[in-house]
């Protein structure tokens, strides 16, 4: 059994934390053929006469074959897996990526696409020799219509410079994640990447308006609209938004940018148990309406074991959950009202004990902080198995007091939290350190559990390198066929990011 | 060429006009083979014995072959389009519809799914003798999840009474069209409908969570999770929204409810040219962010046409441009207060020459209907050319004037208005009577600056029967390839709505 922990920096932005985990594991990752036990498929390999014609597509200093150079393509960013690619390629232009995609079709070289390698399952790393195709280079803006807020750019633009070049016209990116100081929009988008702002913004899904992707034999779809209206023919666009580079590879986005609040305000509250969780969101949606931008949650255990093992503050006391609201607004008067008189409405009713309600920007970073650093701070109990899922609310914290029945002292800590106002939780267990027997307990039972509930297994990380196996308790049988066929039709030799995403059996 | 009256009732919601409109054409229509031109495919031909299989899967009652039960399926709601199917067929559930397809498919027997039959291109009825799949009995509700609002239903399912449900339990419908009396929400879905609230709600890629769809060969894929997040493997329900029951046939679909608005209020503005329209949806967009639920515009002839062809009250003075916005929020006085002062600010900078609010719903009514009726308001002028484009904001209005400038005398009335939100413009070219010399005047002419653009030849009603041979002017030649590529892939014997979508050269 696979243990789990490619999915332990999920949204952490605490970047002093984020860097003593990096710091802990400055040891060379396994290679992730070894580790996993995986099979080199029949790929071509590659000759120093491969490398010449790159060097004829891209100038010299854009094809790199140093093994030092290549070493940080080989490895993802929490150091779980490890490839053994040759060649990394950085086009410059969507033709560059057509000539080199063309080449590799016909010679049957297999491709990596890398975006800001920020991924959590091995996704864009490659396993054996796949070429890295890296996007590094193609970080161009091409056009913001301010009005309506179509951004277009190329895929290697980084999430923040996009948010900041944006946010100097009054507008926000429709989405934000922990990574965004180094993740690409590209792999933004390949990956439906979903983030803090998904609430009130909606899935990329809704919000890329065009995409212009390559397809494994070079050919380019230019779907690259801005509009925000177009029925002429199939929506081709949503191929490649979430297949993960296996279909095709996304070289330009367009997407709809939201316009930038005025006002933020944040409230944090404490709540007597689950079922008031669940009844003071639906307070909420209702109160606030429109402003609401965020509903988290989490359990006791989760805010104690960062404020037990990072010595974060609380800034209320002890309860068995806490709730995170934030609102955004265009009324900072306005919006305030209304989550002040939430605030009162639901402490009168009970379903709020205790709360702090700010729109001080260095107190609501405190608060975020508190929120955003669960996820690293069970790392200090010893090991944490950590998984990402997605449950009809009825039941969003059902598998955590399940969990806790079954591991009984086995875990240090079991606990949940995450984005109710999306359904997707996530549940840590933490072991004084990593125990295959607690690994048997918990997998496959927590995915067949999720299964049980109509759940997903992989809320909002992907499937990537280390889950094609496992995506059977979330998508039927029927389901995966089409979606082996549509591989096969989109790339017939198989070279986009082989084992990824797609179901080897 | 081919005359545009298909889009003749694009939003129509006024009632009693649209009822002028139908009586107007009570002659049966021309069958669209002959009007158009179209040669059948070499489909299998039905047998008794075809019938006789079809009444052990469905009841009798369900399989109707009388030539005047069958008549209302054959011909489309304008009264444009009229097929000549003999068979029409009325599952109850997927199981059933899996059945019908399977036969259909070893048979090569075409069929035509029909929901609402609300379609405006001809998409929903049969060109020849293509089996009607009716999906008027599949109208149950399966499940509400009022906290999350997901709504999971069966196809059938009139958008109207999916609202009224949903009203009932404080939610909205993400959609709204002037159809909703009629129209499925699997056709809504299969055509990804747009309508009113999108602006605020964004489309139906965004706010479908899930759909069951039967492919071509009676494989049923399940993707009817009602998860907002969902990262495991291809995101294939994406296949069968807007691909017009072409890829396979929508059985079941589960869909987010946004919460239901507590206070709506309306605004309409006289505006003195089309620059400011623009600046002022500027600042629509800034004062009222999160409330701004439509931001619609009309050109002085669009509303001139419907006060002097319909009598209807225009509450402002005569101007240039006239725009309406709607905000839809959580706290009345909240919202009055924002839209008062945006009011008070545009009109003082003289973006907003006169204007009246109001929140009182007859009063809405009153401009809703003056807004809507601009659809069937030129009717009365003799015959309308009517166009439904996408295009960037920058140039949303200027295709109107050059037509203007192109037909001169020839055209009593060019008159553009639309959602300005959306980037999408319904153009109208009035004349005494049809004129083949004024419509090639117009078309491709129309098309080509479209495409010059970079903007859609259709931007909500989709391609049906009428536009295939017109997509190539808003999608590019490799997308057009892949699409066909998807169709083979999806639907290899082409049995399930041909005719429709997929250009045949």
């Amino acid at each position: 059994m696979l243990n789990s922990w490619t999915l332990l920096i999920s949204n952490l932005k605490n970047t002093k934390v984020f860097n003593q985990i990096r710091c802990a594991s400055q040891v060379l990752p396994q290679l992730s053929s070894e580790k996993y036990n995986v099979r080199r498929k029949q790929f071509g390999n590659i000759q120093a006469s491969d490398v010449d014609y790159f060097k004829t597509i891209l100038s010299e200093d854009r094809v790199l074959t140093d093994e030092n150079d290549i070493l940080p393509f080989n490895i993802d960013w929490i150091k779980n897996c490890r490839g053994q690619s040759k060649l990394v390629l950085k086009p410059k232009s969507t033709e560059e990526v057509s000539h080199i995609l063309r080449y590799c079709n016909e010679k049957r070289l297999a491709v990596c696409p890398q975006g800001g390698n920020t991924g959590l399952v091995g996704g864009s790393v490659p396993v054996f020799d796949e070429i890295v195709l890296s996007f590094m280079l193609m970080n161009k803006i091409i056009s913001l219509d301010e009005l309506s807020g179509a951004l277009v750019c190329e895929s290697g633009c980084v999430l923040e410079n996009l948010d900041n070049y944006v946010r100097k016209r009054n507008l926000i990116m429709p989405l934000d994640l922990g990574a965004k100081g180094s993740c690409h929009i590209g792999g933004n988008v390949s990956t439906n990447a979903g983030g803090l702002r998904l609430l009130r913004y909606g899935n990329l899904h809704g919000s890329v308006l065009g995409v212009e992707a390559v397809k494994a034999d070079g050919t380019v779809i230019d779907c690259l609209k801005t509009l925000k209206k177009d029925n002429t023919g199939y929506h081709l666009k949503h191929l490649f938004i979430g297949s993960e580079g296996t279909l095709g590879v996304v070289t330009k986005v367009a997407i709809h940018c939201p316009a930038m609040p005025k006002a933020v305000s944040l409230g944090f509250f404490g709540v007597k148990n689950f079922e008031n969780v669940l009844r003071l969101y639906a307070s909420a949606k209702s109160s606030l309406g429109e402003i609401l931008s965020a509903f988290e949650m989490a359990d006791n255990d989760s805010i104690s074991s960062t404020v037990e093992n990072l010595k974060l503050p609380n800034p209320i006391s002890d309860y068995p959950f806490y709730v995170l609201v934030e609102t955004s607004g265009s009324d900072e008067t306005h919006d305030a009202e209304k989550l002040s008189r939430f605030l009162d409405k639901e402490m009168e009713s009970g379903l709020i004990v205790d709360g702090t309600v700010t729109s001080e920007p260095g107190k609501m970073q405190t608060i975020w902080n508190l929120r955003e650093s669960i996820a690293g701070a069970g790392l200090i109990d010893g090991y944490v198995f950590k998984y990402d899922v997605s449950v009809p609310l009825a039941n969003y914290y059902s598998l955590v007091p399940l969990l806790r029945q079954k591991l009984g002292s086995k875990a240090v800590r079991v606990y949940g939290y995450g984005h109710v106002g999306d359904g997707n939780i996530h549940i840590n267990v933490t072991v004084p350190k990593y125990d295959q027997e607690v690994c048997s307990m918990l997998e496959p039972y927590i995915f067949e559990e999720v299964a049980k509930l109509n759940g997903s297994i992989s809320a909002e990380h992907g499937v990537g390198f280390r889950k094609p196996h496992y995506i059977h308790y979330s998508k039927d049988v029927t389901a995966i066929h089409l979606m082996k066929q549509l591989k096969q039709l989109m790339d017939p030799n198989g070279i986009l990011n082989p084992y990824k995403v797609v179901p080897e059996v």
